[in-house]
Parts: structure tokens; sequence; C-alpha cells
């Protein structure tokens, strides 16, 4: 009974997720469902990838959070078009959401739509909102058990960003076995170290970024 | 239609939540609901509460995580009644999974048992399992935004632990804005600060542990 009811609410959003597709599809936009556990590090990922001189993509982002809008105000700064969503109790954004907020954005002058999910490695990842690709982070001082805990989220990403490496040498996390095992759970895994705090690696990520949006024109 | 369902569930959780806390409250059982974002540390802050010298409980667990058995073979180590519950995809504990593995413990030869639900900051607050407390597990690491973001989680534990205090001086957190967030939301919590790679702060932790049992008594 519970499950006949999750599945016909993965079904109706799967089909809006079908439309918000088809609406960035027709303004040329590219568009990423940013995923990660709570303060793994997405806006700052999002204020590195702003401010890296290599960036060449014009950049609208949609904030998911349960409450507040410390995010949308952090990234305001940036002066770029910002949405914010309230979830107000959902642990994580669907597409009805994303379509709801689609006309704040000025689309046919973007580039990149970035929506930052809400905090959390489960539902983000079973939920469509109309994204190109999925990618997540995991701050390695979350622990090299995270792939085998959480498969899903690795198994649906196409890139895999490891924040705040600059901490590796005060942790025992082994990031060879994080890299292993997730690479077990999706090969076509592209992985990424980065320390959003010293800037590290936030360099190769862009000219990645860069690269992904321009061949799929 | 979706709010509704949402409701229906939560009730009906309820009910059997409270089935739950009559046979533990019968075996004269403590039971923690122990939830933090994943990778915070909960299965590490269980190992050094068991190894601690100041530990005067006969302690039981219920290991919850969406795949894999990892944190029950830890447990497992220190010869104490565990139990594994894989979700297979919910990002939460609820009463009827606490439920069916109940008759797996000897509950009545515990003192407390933990429950340690699924990596989220989210949903397993809104989930009673039938619980005498709520204790909150938060990773310095995430960032001092925590409260502000996930109101409910701090509104609806006893006690708040904050964890790898031994990287503070890595990071730019505001360690006294968690705190200041946090008591806004809920002035009554309770909160310590730990180290379980260190081993910083667990002495005061049981001893409150050990009170809060002998108090109910």
């Amino acid at each position: 009974m519970k499950a006949k009811v999750v599945t016909r609410i993965l079904e109706a959003n799967d089909r809006i997720a079908l439309a918000n597709r088809k609406l960035f599809d027709n303004a040329n936009v590219f568009v990423i469902n940013l995923m990660s556990a709570p303060g793994a590090g997405k806006t700052s990922l999002l204020e590195k990838t702003l401010s890296s001189k290599g960036l060449n993509l014009r950049i609208g982002a949609i904030e998911g959070d349960i409450a507040g809008t410390e995010d949308s105000e952090r990234i305001e700064k940036f002066k770029i078009p910002v949405v914010q969503i309230n979830t107000q109790g959902a642990c994580h954004l669907d597409a009805n959401m994303i379509s709801e907020v689609l006309t704040e954005l000025p689309l046919d002058e973007l580039d990149v739509v970035f929506i930052e999910n809400v905090g959390n490695l489960v539902c983000p990842a079973e939920f469509k909102v109309g994204e190109d690709m999925k990618v997540m982070l995991l701050s390695i001082t979350e622990g090299h058990d995270k792939p085998l805990k959480y498969p899903l989220m690795f198994q649906e990403s196409s890139a895999l960003v490891l924040n705040k490496i600059d901490l590796t040498a005060y942790t025992d996390v082994d990031i060879n076995k994080i890299k292993k095992d997730a690479l077990s759970l999706n090969p076509r895994l592209k992985i990424f170290e980065v320390s959003c705090r010293t800037g590290e690696g936030i360099a190769d990520w862009v000219e990645w970024l860069n690269s992904q949006v321009s061949s799929k024109r």
C-alpha cells in the first residue's frame, strides 16, 4: 500500500521532470542537480565556481533548503539570477517545486542552472527534477564508508566532487577506498578532489564543467 | 492529497511507536534515538561510549542503514546485542521497522538501547520510534549554518553532541554560533563537545548518560 503510493508519486514526478527538461532544452540551458549530505559544501562549490577565472558560462541557481535564505543570500552576492525554495519539511526537491519557480529565472540569458538540492544523501537521488546531470559532493570528513552505505547517489551521479581535501591529514579517512568503492558502483563516475576553502582543484572542476556544457551544443 | 497521505502515515507511525515504548518501559529499558547527517560519527560515538571506563550500563543497539552491515559489524566487536536494519531506500527508521526487530534483543538484560538512525538531518526527526529521548550528533565540519537550516531536529532533541571538535582549528566554523542558534531553537538542549577520534569530552557525555538513565528509575 505504502509502496504503491511511493511508486505513483515517483511516476508523477518523472512526468513533470520531463516537461521541465523540455523547457530547459528549448532555452539551451544545461542543468545540474547538485546533491550532498548537509554541510558537504554545495554552496561553497558554487561560490568557488562563480569566482573562478576559468569560468566562461552564464550561471543561474535554484537553492533548495528546508528553511531559511542563507544560501541564496550567499549566491546573490555574485549578481547572478537565484531563486530560493523552502521545502517546509520535505527532505528533497521534486520536479514540481522546480516547475513552480522556473518563470523566475531568465533562462534565455543563461548557459547553466545549478539546482542545489536539500542536504541529504538519500531521497534527492530518487527524484528527477529535469536535470542534464547529477553531481554529487562528498566531504572527506564524512568518512570512507559512504559509497557502500548510500549507493544510489553514487550510481546516479555523473561526477563526484570530494571536498575538504585540505583536512585529509587531520583525519583517518581512506580516500582511495572512497574512489574504489564509488567506481565499483559507477565505473563512469568522474571524480574531482577539491578544497573550497583553499581553492585546490577548483580549476580542474571548472574546466570540466565548461567542456560538458559545450559538448552538449 | 499528498499532505493527507503523509499525515496518515505519521499518525499510524505514532501508534506503533507508543506500543514500542510500552514494551521498552515494561522491560525497564531506556531508549535513545541517535540522529545525525551521514558521517557525523554516530557509530563512533557508540564505540567510544561502549569502551568508556565510566559506563555503568548494559547496552544494546539497533543499527539503521539504507544498505550494508558495516555499522553492526563495528558494534558486534564489543560483544553486545546488536541488530542491523536495512531500510532498502527509506531515508529514516520508522516505528514499524523497530517493532519488527524488537524480539531480536534481550530487553530484560539491558539498561539502554541505542537506535542509530539513518544518516539524515530531516525525516528521522519526524518519525517517533518509541524512544525516551532523541540525541543529535553534529560534526563541526558541517558548518555553523545547520541549526537554522534544519531546525526540527534541534528542537526535538534532548542533547546535541558536537563531534570532531579536534578539527576546529583547521576550519572556519563558529562553534559559538552553532550553540547560540541551537539554544534559541531549544533552550533546554544539553550540549556536549567531543572528539570521537581523540576521546576528548567522552567522559562528560557518558556521565550524563548514566545520570539520565538512573533518574528515570
